[in-house]
Formats: structure tokens, sequence, C-alpha cells
């Protein structure tokens, strides 16, 4: 691992939403990177981003506020390495433009994800997918590359299955989400609809559960992802929570497991060696929590800075083999701060375009 | 089925708690009983009921606020139909001395549920259970009985459940509960615990869930009940909602069923005929709703005035058939709701005691 | 008074949006009036209702749904009564071409409020100043006219203090409210800004609450408006509750005044005769609770099905003479209900001008 | 000020309870004290602080997990500092115990606020009053000694309202406050009450907020208290937020103020240099934001680790002079925090007595 010799200037695409702030605040003193630019749309382009954009959380990195905010056009962002907060809608075309202008884009858009050149990655649990980017590159004719993170609850859920598939290989999979309103950014979530409300419906999130995990715990056999054969129904529900996105998991294996075996390859489980000792890396990606009634979302989403996912609960189930519940902080390792980790994996690798 | 020529008296055991002061509103104005007991533990016996209740929701009916609390004594509470809202403590003993003594006890609490000749009862889903009270009675020598409703929870599930496994035939279900606090009683769960917050563990509610609609959904052969052999796993959570406990259900049938199958058995259902028509009655036991974002929490619980379920979100399962959600009123419908119609059914049937 | 022959024609404006379809709510069913128009913007004028709008509660009235909506025309929209849930950026406009058209329009917009030519008026506090209409009519040479309810916060003030003022004289009152989310209509106040928070601030809801209730406490001196000389400071919050606004009160009278002597004179006020026994008015216009820990927002804001005022802790003030609690249904008595009263208010006295 | 050579021994009475958790909590890793002794009730007394201790938010700190729990006797809690976060039931006689055994006791109950011969201290404040100690002992023969803090709704008014006090003289205050659950301890509020509620009482929380604060801004003549002759109006309310006591203020002056100059005032304002630089001291005690929306209960709480007060919307009062808005975080710099900053102040001047 290498760590940078001075600070490698990032752009944040998207700036002024929600992700994007979330974004802005994780990189903010970040020993390795510093945020040379943002972009946003043609509507507040041109102005300082302090003006366009309404914060939500804490203070404004004083760094930030006055930078102009430039359109999502790399010949007008001047940066390396790009963290892509845009809306699906646009997120198309501006990171397939950065990726062929030569910069490393981390995206949390959906488009990419399940294409097959595409690396869908959460570090510890598959950081060796990263390797894809060179097939996209001679795929595309691209100089840079698109690397993916997955949808915040395919997320949790896929950290707290990656260490069971791996002991015992999973065929089977029910998963139902109890999900936090940042999850759906900013305004997101009219209070109306939610206070004192569960809405059993999140548009678009089932099957992304459904499908991005069998990407993310499959096996890359050096030219291309085998995906990971388990079947997973996922039923996603919108709770008043501010952060945190819990899962409810029951869990089918190839072969019996029993709750201590489960326990035992959590509490061992220490995730991909390219993913440790980063900027961003919590001292344990996973965390088993003994109490009956833990992980909780607004007690234990902040652990390990919102990097940590907390499994607990783990108990037989009547039909599958293990029941289980796991919780991670939606918006910084479901989004923003598990695109950072894979982009500081990528600068340890010597991955990074210079700048 | 015949109304009574005047109201029956009727106590309300446990009357002091979050339950009991629902049985209370809800028997206020009632057509066929009236309030004529209220009874608690000894600490408030004998005292004027509006001095030694925490009284929680709308205005404390005045024709139960001067009632002195009597002990839960047969001997002290003259009623034949009795209510019980007593905690599982001491349910077990003062619920049986009741029958004992030739009263028609419609318990909440858990104690005689799964025990062999005690009916377990949603009337629209199982109302031909009730004749397990003439086994009851000689097995135990009562003259009386008792009749139970299930864990509010499982009333819920049951309810969605009964239509497709008389059509089609359950094998294995996943259910994952979003639970209210009134749930918990009163003063139940901390604002601290729950505000912000989900808590994904309720004591002793998960094996309840997980037992309990086995019995219900079973077959009555003239002397015991065959349970239906589905296999059920739950996971039980708290969120801050107030009332409604929402349930997300995976349901494997025996035989292939598509959501359009499952869709027209729900409407057509109408429940056991014994269960209709009577003052506690919905227009409908159960209705389907069609938006892509219901039952919600906050904006169905109060269907039927509490006492319709409601489902919706049936679509297809990747690993069993169908997913669907449901939700009911936890403390009407899965509570002091589900006894008053387990009682009017009995009524209407001729199988209540003289006073 | 004289009800109707036969129901009269209303048209809602700006029926899409929240308090448009708070309108349509209450108006289903009316005993009087007849939903016979629904208008809204150019954007969603020439399609059924149904289809532009996001219905917020319960289920959209049949009568409603299939009509096809017009512009805010009154060329296009027949009915002599017009309710206004106009945004006050085309209100002005707007509702001025009705009542030039002839129609009887009840706005809750804050744009003609405290023109000395329009009644702004809560009819059991001031439906004298319902003759203003003619004042109006003569100097702006409509054939219709415009009668305006107040801001939300400021009406459960005013009806709070009409009765003190009436009796003591008022001469100073401090006003901290506490206000419901459903006051910002919807979307509204993202959930990410209020969930576990309060906001202290309001926009342009202080001046409001600071101006109007001096006009609506008020005398008609037979041609226009003397206002009431009390001065008013008010603080507004907005609190994590769904509906009714509550409250705090800091009163100083003309002379000393007791909490007997409030409790007494709100005991024993009934409000203008006008607004008794019509289709909206409740039972009581404001009531008085006794307990300490009461009026409470959840549990009584639905009194007098949301008509109701509710009073409470009247209590020495260390600096003045009374501090009391008052709350109301904002988007009832607040806004929909208000105007609907105020409109059966004018058909009672015949002012309603023939369809 | 001197730092002590090493880790002072410290105990916590009532450290089971939700107040003691949060002393425990504050007091981890602390530079200047060591946890050296935990009491609670003769209940507790005698088992593992682990055990029984049902304890609320983050990890229990690993120092104290073990600790054999005392009764609440001097002779058996050897510490000379002493934080009492005793019910006010047993504070009384408890923490006279502990003043007459030598001990400095730093309060959080009511009992002995009001007393003559005792501070109530903010030291920011008015640290100048802990010379009240010599008072103390004399008066009462005790070695030790008790200083308290205040309420914590008084404690967040009062920083807002010294600065002007000292720049202005204060004549009159009307406050309102908006306070969490937190502030009710554990279990505290229920759930079932507060959830998209406002209770506008808090038992005996308004003639606090309306007597502490004349002692706080009191002048010390040497020998006793002057109290501060201002007249206070508090208007208690509990809301559902987590933590943070806000308060809307209307304030006049003994002369005319304008915003501007109560801004500049605020700016400039360091408080007492006694009770700067010590470990619990904020970088700011006070801090003015100038948003027109701030401060915000949720997203301000946490402002200095809990001990920053924050003060906005300083604005034109239409009665008085001035209204403006001020925040703190209730169990920290309201209660624990408080309290540690007093110990901290004593300690820095000598005043604590020799283990």
């Amino acid at each position: 691992m290498s760590a940078p010799l001075s600070p490698i200037p990032v752009a944040v695409l998207g700036a002024t939403g929600a992700v994007g702030q979330t974004f802005i605040r994780l990189l903010q003193g970040h020993p390795w990177f510093r945020v040379a630019a943002v972009a946003a749309s043609e509507r507040s382009a041109g102005r300082p981003y302090r003006e366009v954009t309404r914060w939500i959380e804490g203070p404004l990195p004083a760094e930030v506020a006055n930078l102009v905010v430039a359109p999502c056009d790399p010949a007008q962002v001047r940066a390396p390495v790009v963290f892509s907060a845009l809306d699906s809608a646009v997120a198309g075309e501006v990171e397939a433009a950065f990726a062929a202008a030569g910069r490393l884009v981390l995206s949390n858009a959906k488009n990419y994800r399940m294409d097959a050149d595409v690396p869908l990655v959460i570090p510890e649990v598959n950081a060796d997918h990263l390797a894809l980017l060179e097939t996209q590159r001679q795929r595309r004719g691209w100089r840079g590359g698109i690397v993916t993170n997955a949808n915040c609850a395919a997320t949790m859920a896929a950290m707290a299955l990656a260490p069971l598939h791996a002991a015992f290989g999973l065929s089977r999979v029910v998963v139902t989400t109890l999900q936090a309103v940042s999850g759906a950014g900013y305004p997101g979530v009219p209070s109306l609809d939610i206070l004192g409300n569960v809405i059993p419906y999140i548009g678009d999130e089932e099957p992304k559960i459904e499908r991005e995990m069998n990407k993310m715990l499959g096996r890359f056999d050096g030219g291309a992802i085998v995906e990971a054969p388990f079947r997973v129904s996922a039923h996603a529900n919108r709770v008043p929570t501010l952060n945190g996105h819990l899962a409810c998991l029951s869990i089918e294996c190839d072969r019996p497991v029993t709750p201590a075996e489960a326990h035992a390859v959590f509490a061992s489980w220490k995730g991909h060696a390219a993913a440790r000792g980063l900027p961003s890396s919590p001292a344990q990606a996973l965390q088993v929590l003994d109490e009956a009634d833990r992980p909780q979302t607004r007690r234990d989403v902040d652990a390990g800075r919102g990097m940590t996912v907390s499994v607990g609960r783990i108990r037989v189930d009547p039909l599958f083999h293990l029941k289980l519940v796991a919780l991670g902080h939606n918006t910084i390792r479901g989004a923003a701060g598990g695109s950072i980790l894979n982009a500081e994996v990528l600068v340890a690798q010597g991955a990074v375009p210079a700048a």
C-alpha cells in the first residue's frame, strides 16, 4: 500500500444534493484527498457552492463554501478522481464522459452497477473485483473507468452475508429492510408521509437488493464475474428513522449451519486485506453484538464512524438455517463512505491516474 | 343468530391497564353488552375506577368512571361474560377460577392459547373452533369456559394467510413484523428507546407468531384441532408508530400461485358466516389495497374502525410464491376488539350462560 | 337562519394541494354544499382530478375523483360559492376575478386578510364583520366578494383570547406556538428536517400572528373595523406532530384577572349566535380542560371533529395576569373547516348569490 | 489554575439512573477525575454495576462495569469529590451526610438549590458564587460542602440571559421551553404519551425556571447572594425530541436594546475566566447562529460536545425589547456536564479536599 505523496484533487459530481453533501462532509480533512471541484446541474453552475446549496447537516466546510460550481463536464472539472452523486437520470452519460476523459469515477448511481465489465464493490467483500477495470478499459476504450458501489440496503445485507457465503455457501435469503428517511435524499420523504408511519414500499429498491448481492458475492475468474447463485427475496420498508438501514435476514446455506458456527465466522472475519488500514477503514468492518435486542438503528448506526456494519440476534430459523439482523449507516457505509473507501483501495494499489 | 333481549352484563379483568381500557372504550355504547364490573389487582380493589386508572385515550366513559373496582375473584364479580386483559403472570389461575365458576372468559393472555382443549379464535377464520368449548368443559369439569384470541401480530398474519391456506394450502411462511408501541401496553416502551429508532426484538413474540397460526388455521375434526402443517419463521421489530402492526410476508403454497390468483381469493373471501353481521363485524374483514405503497400503518390502521385487516403489495416472491403486506390494528382487531367479536359470536350462537 | 332548499354548487380553487384536499374531504356529504367544480393550475387543467392529485389522507371521494379540473377562471368554473386554497402567489389576482364575477370567495390566502374592506372572520368571534362585504362591494364594484379566514396559528390564539377580550379587555399577549407539519402543506416539511427536531422558525408566520388578531378582535363600527389595541409578541415553532397547533399564552388584561374569572368566562362563552347550529358548528366552539397536562396536541386535536379549540392550564402569570394553553386543528378549524363555517353563516343569512 | 498531579477519585451517587449514567459516560477518560466508586439504593448495593444497570447509551465503560455498587453512605464511599444524580426524595439527607463527612458534593438535585448558603452555579455565569461555600461551612459546620447546578431548562435560559443582564440589566422575561424526553430520565416519558404529541406540562418545572435564574444572575456581595430583581414567566412543554432543551425568550431590559446591540454582546461574551481552559470547557460557552432558522434542537444540541449553548433569531420584540431562541444539551450542559465543570473550577482553585 502506498499513501499519496500529496493530496489528490478530487471532484464531487451532483455536489449540491444530499449524497453530494455527504461526500463533502466525509472528505473534509481527508489525508489523501482534497476537494478541488464541485459540479452540479447547469442551473447551479457558475455560482459559489454555498449559494446554491441548502446545506443539511453540520457546518458547511469552509474550503468548499466558496468553490464555484462547475457544470458536469470533464473539460471543466480538473481532478483525476471523481465521486459521483448524480441522479440516475443523468449519471449514465456524464459518468461515461468522465471515464472516457481518463478519470476514475466512483459512482453511487445504479446505471452501470450490473454491467458485466463494471466493478460493483464493497472493498472488504470483493476488492478483487476492481481488476475488472482492465476489462472495462479494453472493452470501452476508456482511459479512466467507473467503479460502482451498491444500493445502500444491499450493502448492509451483503456485508452480513459475505462471511457466511465464504464459509458455508448461501442458497436462499429472505431479507426485509427497515430503511431510514435519509436514504431518499433531500427533501426526500415528506414528514406528512412518515411521521408515525411505515411505508412498505420504496420505488425500485427490492429489485436492486435481489440482484446486486449476487454480483458482489460472485467470483472474479480473471476476466469476468461469475455471480453467486443464491436467490434473494426482498421486502423494503421506509420507517421514521433518520439514518441507518436495518435488515432482518432468513438465511439458507448449502448445508446446515448453527448460530454458533455463524457467530464464529463473523467474529473472525476481517474482509479483504486490501481494505484494511486505509483512512476510511473502520477498526472492524463487521461487529457482532450479543445483546438480545441489538443492533438498534439509532444506537448502533454510528459504529466505526458509520463504516462498521453491526450484526446481531443470530438464531435458528425454523425454515432455513439462520435468522439474524444487520444494520449499517446508509449514507456513509451505504453510499459516500463506501465510494471513498473504494477510491482509497485504488489509490493504495497505484491505480489512480496522475492528476 | 339471536341478539340478546337485554344487555348482558360483562366484566373486564385487568381493567386499569392499557388493554383493559381498550375493552372499556370499545364496550361503551355496545348494543349487546354492558360493563357491569371492573376488576383489577388487590391494590386497586375497593376504589372507584377513575381514581385508580391513568386513562390513556379519549374521555373516560361516564358509566365506568364510578364503578368500584373489584378484586379478580368470581365471587365478587357478577357477570356471565368476562373479558380478560390480565397479565400472563396471573391470568392462568384467575381465568380458570372464573371458568370453573361458570363464566365465559374471553382472554387475551397467552396462558391457555395452545392448550388442546382451548379455542384460539379469530371468528372469520375459525369460528368453528369454538365448539372445542364442549371438550373443554367435559375435560376440565368447568361450567363456563375459556376462549382465547391470538397474539396481536399473529392475528394480522393469520387473517392474511387464512384465505390462501383455504384455497391453496400453505407450506412455508417468512413473516417480518413492524409493530407499534401500543402493543407493549402502558407505560410500555420508553420514548428514549424508540424515538427515531428500530428495536429488532420483542420479548417472546416470535415464538408466538411461529406457533399460534398453525392452530388457528388448523382443522377442527369434531373433537380436537388438527394443526395446519405449514412452517413459519418470524422476525419481530418495534418501530416508532402508535397503533398498527404491519407484516411483510413471503409465502410458499402447496402449489404455485400467482398474485392474480391470490388477489381473487382475497377479494372474494368473506370468512366464517358466524362472524358476519355482528355489532363488531366490519363491513370487510379483509380489504385488498391496490396502490403500490399501501397498506401504510398510520393511514390504514383504522379501516373498519380497527377491525379490518388490510392486504396489499401482492407480488411474486423469487424464492417462494407470493410476497405481500398485511396490516391491522393491534389493540382492536389484535386484542380487545377480537375478544369482543368472539363473545358476540358466542352470544349469537346462544352459548352464553344466563346471567 | 335558512338552510338552502337544494345543495349549493361550490368550487374549490387550488384543489390539488393539501388545503384543497381538506376542503374536498370536509365537503364530502355536506348537507348544504356540493362540490361542482375543482380548479387548479394550467398544468392540471383538463385532466380528471384523480389523475393530477397525490391524494394524502383517507379515500378519495368518488364524486370528485372524475371531475375534470378547470383552470382558475370564473368563466370556466360555475359555482356561486368558491373556496380558495390558492397559494398567495396567485390568489390575489384569481380571487379578485371570481369576486368581480359575482362569486362569494372564501379564502385561506393571506393576500386580502388585512385589507380594510375585507372581512377576516372566525364566525364565533366576529361574524358581525361579515357586514363589511357591503363596504367591499361598494368600494370595489364587485357583485360577489371575498371573505378571509386567519392564519392557522392566529386562529387558535384568537379563539382563546376572544372571550377574555370581551370580558376584560386585552392589553398585551406573548404567544409561543408549537405547530404541526401539516401546516406547511404537502410535500411541505422534509422528514430529514423535522424528525426528532424543533425548528424555531416558520417563514412569515410571526407577523401574521402579531397582526391578524387585532383585526379579528376589533369592533365593526357599521362601516369599518376598529382594531383592538392590544399588542402581541409571537414565537412560532415547527414540531414533529401531524396535526394541531398548540399555543402557550401569557396574557395581560386591562385590569387584573384571576384564573378562576377566566375559567368562568371560557365556560360560559358561546360565541356569536350566527355561528351556532350550522352543519360545521361544533357542540362547543371552545372547551376548557381541567387536567394539569391538557390540552395535548395528539389527544385533543380532533375535539369537535377538529372544530373545537381546547383551552387549559389557566394559571397566574408572574408578569402579566394569565398563562394558558390553547390548541386547535390547523387544517380544519384553522383553514378549510373555518372557511366552510364562514360560508355556512353567509348562506344562513341569505347572503349567497343565486347559482 | 492548577491541574491535579494525579487523577482525583470521584464517586457518582445515583449511578444507575439516567443522569448517573451520563456522569459516568462524561467522566470516561477524564484527565483529572477517575470514577472510583458508584453508589445507588440499597437494592443495588453489593452487586457489580453492570448487573444492576440498564445501560442506555453507547458502550458501558469497562472501568466502571465491574465496580461493586456501594450504598449511599459516606463511610462506604471513598472519594473527596462526589457527583450526585440522586432523586430529590433522598438527595436532601444523603448529600448533607457526604458534605458533613468532608466531601465536596456536586448536586443535580433541587433540594439545596435555593438555600441562601448553597452556590447555584453555571461557571461561566457565576463562578464567583462558589465562594459561598465558606459561608456554608461556617453556618452548617460541614468540612465539605454542596454546590448545585440549576434545572436543565433554567440553565439554557440563564446562559442566554447572563450577557444581556450584565450589559443592560433585565427587567422581565417570558420563556417558553420545548424540552426533550431525556430530561425526564429513564424510563421517563412513555412513548405512547409523546409520539406525535406535545405535552404542555412538566411537573414542577415552571417554578424552577421562574426562581433559579434570579439567584444565578444575582450578585455575590462577599457573604450572600443578592438576587437579580427581574421577573420571569415560564411555560414548559415536552416535545418528541431526544436531547436538547430549546427556549423561546421575550426579554425586557432596563433600557431599550436593539438586536444588533444584543448580538454584539453575545459575540464578545466569554464568561467568567475561572471557567475557561478546563477539561470540560467548550471553545465557546455561547455561540450565536445567524441563519434564520437556527438553533435547531437536533442539529445544534451537540455543539461544543454538548457544553455550548446556541443563541439565534435575535430580533425585535413588539412588547418588550428582544426576542431570541436559546438551545442547549439538557443532560450535558444542563446536568452532568455542568456539574463536572463546577468540580473542575473548584479543583483549579485548589478547593478540593485531599483524598
